[in-house]
Formats: C-alpha cells, sequence, structure tokens
C-alpha cells in the first residue's frame, strides 16, 4: 500500500504501554525513540508485541520545527 | 520551553524547498529522512537554512505504526 | 500493510486540483465527496489519476462529529 | 455554522463505545463505516445516542490517500 | 451545529492573507492572535473578509502545552 | 526553542482533570477557555498544576474557521 503520508520510519518495537483506551508504542528507530499513542483496539487489530519490526508512519504536515 | 509534545528527533536540515506559502523541510535523523512542511512564513521566523541542528517535533497522537 | 488509522473509505478520484504546492484529491465514496489535500509531490509519488480506484485514510481522532 | 473543514458525511449512528475518557463513535454513511475517537464529555454535551442522524466532519489536510 | 471540537474562540478577522492555494486567517481573540491556514477555496466559501466577527474552532487533542 | 508552530496562547492553567491516561488540561487565556487533551504522563513531565502559567500552542494548520 502506498500511502501519501511523507514519513515512514522503520523500527522496533521496543515497549507497548496500554492505559484503558489508549496504548503508548515506542519504537526504536536506530536508536532514536518515536512514540505513537494510538488506540488499545489498533495494537490489537495489528497484533504487534514488543521486538516486533514495524513502521512509524507521520504526515509531514503533522512534522513541527524547533531551533 | 518543555512541551507535551512527546517525540523530539534531533538532526540536520538536509535541504529546504519552498514553494509559494508552503516549504519542505527535510531533517536527516541519524541516517533517518524526516520531512516537515511547514509554512515559508515559519521558515523565515526560525531563521533555518541547510546545514542547521533543529529537532523535529511532533505529537505521539499524530504517529501512526504500520506492520 | 496493515495501518493503525481506523478509517478506511474506498472510491474513485473525480478530480485532482493541483495548485503549486498542494493538491486537492476528490474521491467518490458511493456517492458521498471525500476531499483530501496532500502535496503535489505525493500525487506524483502515488501516480494517481482522475478514475482511479484508492482509499481515503483518516485517523479516527481527526474525525469529528457534528449534530 | 459555516466551518472551513472541508469534509462533511451524513450518517447514522451504529455505535458508541466509552472507555473512561474516550468514546468511539462508528457512524454509517451509506454502507461505509467512519470511526471518530472523541471525548467520552464530548458525547455527553452532544447529547448523541445510537440511531442519531449526526454529521462526521474532517478536514482535508487530515485524509490521506492510499493506492 | 454542535461540534465535538472543544475549543471555540469568537473573534474578528484582523487579515487574510492568500498566497495560492493556501490561506491564512489572522482572528484577533481578546487582543490575543490566532492564525488559522485554510484552503483557499474555503475562505471563498465561508464568505469571510476583514472585520468580520468569526469562531476559530480547535480540537482539544490538537492543543499543546508548554512551559 | 522557536517552534513552527504558529499559535502561541499564554495563560493560567485553570484546571487539570486527569483520567487514566488521558488528561483535560484547561488554560485561562484573557477569559477566553482553551482546552488541550494531552497525556497523563506529559502532566507528570511538564510538572504542571492549577495556577501555573503556561502556553497553549497550536499549529495554524490545526485552527478551523466558523462563521
Amino acid at each position: 500500500m502506498a500511502l501519501s503520508a511523507r514519513n515512514r520510519l522503520r523500527g522496533t518495537v521496543r515497549s507497548i504501554t496500554t492505559q484503558g483506551p489508549i496504548a503508548e508504542v515506542v519504537v526504536d528507530v536506530d536508536g532514536n525513540e518515536v512514540a505513537a499513542t494510538i488506540t488499545s483496539d489498533s495494537v490489537e487489530r495489528l497484533g504487534i508485541a514488543e521486538g516486533d519490526e514495524v513502521t512509524a508512519v507521520v504526515k509531514a504536515s503533522d512534522v513541527m520545527i524547533a531551533t
């Protein structure tokens, strides 16, 4: 599936912390930590677990620049 | 400034492509490319240029996970 | 590719209107119009054209409810 | 109220699943399922229930295109 | 129209700067400046002009907190 | 830290309501209420409490205009 979202950061799931409806998935991308808050349902639907290879996907318009 | 947005990816500006009101800023984060579309005004306001050290900031709720 | 974004609306590209860096892609989803503003680069990268079958993808957290 | 958000998908509430602070509202739009995660407070404030006619509102910049 | 988006900031349009497909609408909210980048089409569709009373609408999940 | 996000609304924390993983932070900005839903972790990380001076930060592309 090709997607218009511009950013694809391939990495390994370091942790999944589920708290009620929300889950925080932390992905290790070449030593950088990228955290995603998705629904717990999505974690189940995707069937992801610690150690899995995943891609963190982000629209370029959702990325801010700080100096 | 501490910010509630969870993700801070430190890197070097590889390119800034301005097209009318929109600019695409591509940041090299340890070999990973992170692109931000921000307004051309923001590029000017931040005074950023190719080679600068910047931080790509992303809310965890704006990060999707793909398998 | 499985993606954490919850909404997948399958339809046909009705029009693509490019204006500088931004393109508006209108998708006919069973008679409902769904418009996406993506970058012109994404239109090229995806290689989409009028009449193509595509999927409009939306995170559930980006959907508002109005009464 | 006219709103700059471009997409208005009229449909019927099929389900409302509340889990702590978050509620998932699933709207049937001509046979297509559109899910919104909004706060439980918003569900109360809007006073919506299963079977109600509502509009799913989405900014065009929040819609991605996949092929 | 009641909307699940939580924030409604009533104010006066101070300026509208259109640049190709994108328009920046600056709203004066009790002396605070709130800027929205919307499509030029939306400006036309809403028929807004400098001096008009409008409401800046923002989802609570799109608001970040900085200290 | 300079940030590409355009809107900075300085105000006082009026309330923080934590419910599991999500917290709603309401900021009084010159008599206007601005609500942010951020993660409970972020509230802790920022160390904010009622009465604190904070800034509500919003990307211009996340602001909608209603008439």
